[in-house]
């Protein structure tokens, strides 16, 4: 069984944001993705005074895409982090996996 | 606290996989596994002409399981390839976690 | 695009404890975790007989949870643990992973 490296990056924001993430993962011709719904508790943005001021209790989602090229890693997520997450809650996170079937990524 | 290597296999699949896919970790025996359910874009398996041509959204699960002995990762990881995923869309991925109560895995 | 290393810390609880674990991530002032529903299989805790024998499939959570600070880390992970983890089935697994956005953590 041969596995290659490729990069899971993990986008956690409001539901109301999915619509745009989602745009530019399509943009960027990413493959494949899931999206999961949940709840949870986050900060704002770096610009608080453009939102209410506590927000304790949202409905999020988790966007999930891998992505074996690395400067398209850094693409995508530069993109998110550019378009969205100056005004609002939000994490990015990276993270290495071991994929199979390498031509999906 | 000691933490102890372990390795996560997630496995995307369609919803009408689920079964069979637990049915391989069942074989397996392993102690416990997570499911998640999703929605989701993703490619077609290896054969195309067995499906539809365009299934652009589909009800997905993710299938979290945590095994720490190496060899049945790779048995596990090889049985649901081998059987689900040259007829199938689907992504499995696996990396490395540190767990707690390695006695459970 | 600059990124941080953070631990990810992933825990998975029937939905009966959910509460009593949140509490615990409020306590160390964790500044943002996200929940998910759930379906799975799991063995019971350390302590068996105080539970029923069998509980095949149960509603769970996954609580995540990214924190920066390593001695942070540990004592979320150790008070939940202590707390819960001796009478009660679940899973708790530690991995690093890349932030953006360091201050968030």
């Amino acid at each position: 069984m041969q596995t290659h490296k490729a990069t899971r990056i993990s986008i956690i924001v409001e539901r109301m944001i999915e619509d745009g993430v989602i745009s530019i993962l399509e943009e960027f011709k990413a493959t494949g993705y899931s999206i999961y719904k949940g709840s949870g508790k986050g900060e704002h943005g770096d610009h608080p005074t453009h939102r209410p001021s506590i927000v304790d209790d949202f409905a999020i989602v988790k966007i999930e895409v891998i992505i074996s090229d690395p400067q398209k890693v850094q693409d995508i997520t530069e993109q998110i982090h550019n378009r969205f997450f100056d005004y609002n809650p939000g994490v990015i996170y990276l993270h290495e996996v071991d994929v199979l079937r390498p031509q999906k990524f």
